[in-house]
């Protein structure tokens, strides 16, 4: 039954972390230098970047050098994703509330 | 600067796992039997109720004993809550992309 869809392993593994996430809100508002990410964080340079590769692997943000400063950008698509499929249990799941509620009405 | 949200980040470690997703999306269908969720599930029935008691704890269902079955339910609520989370995600970056876009257009 299963349904393997690695890529929403790693997007929702992703989202599962408080920093990740604020790093994802920071890079929805626009590119920044990954020292303009780190910089609120209450953490090592070396421990935002662990959290970099981790949004990097998942495809959430695309990261390119340019010159001595590493640029991170949202990738939006995979956000999508992730999005339409918890959309889609939700519908199906309201689908379900009114035929339950269709069969309640009948059988008053 | 990261938005502490306990619930996000329980909802989407409990997403983060392809078996979790096939009993939530198993869910959306209706309510189940611990019994009926386990049954096409290549595992164990401790293995499957670790994975309940992971979606149970991030409450996106519940579960109560009817006598000797132990039945669950979806929980839709937490599911339009990480949904929502994403949708804004991805609403701030369209608006992102299409100033982006009237930036450039300005400039030719």
């Amino acid at each position: 039954m299963p349904n393997y869809q690695p890529d929403l392993d790693q997007v929702f593994h992703a989202l599962a972390d408080p920093t990740r996430r604020a790093i994802v809100e920071r890079l929805t508002r626009g590119p920044a230098s990954v020292s303009e990410l780190a910089a609120p964080m209450a953490m090592s340079l070396a421990a935002v970047m662990q959290h970099l590769q981790v949004l990097e692997d998942s495809h959430l943000m695309r990261s390119e050098k340019r010159g001595r400063v590493r640029m991170c950008t949202m990738a939006p698509d995979v956000l999508a994703r992730a999005e339409a499929w918890l959309g889609e249990r939700r519908r199906f799941w309201s689908t379900q509330l009114d035929q339950l509620g269709d069969i309640l009405g009948e059988d008053e």
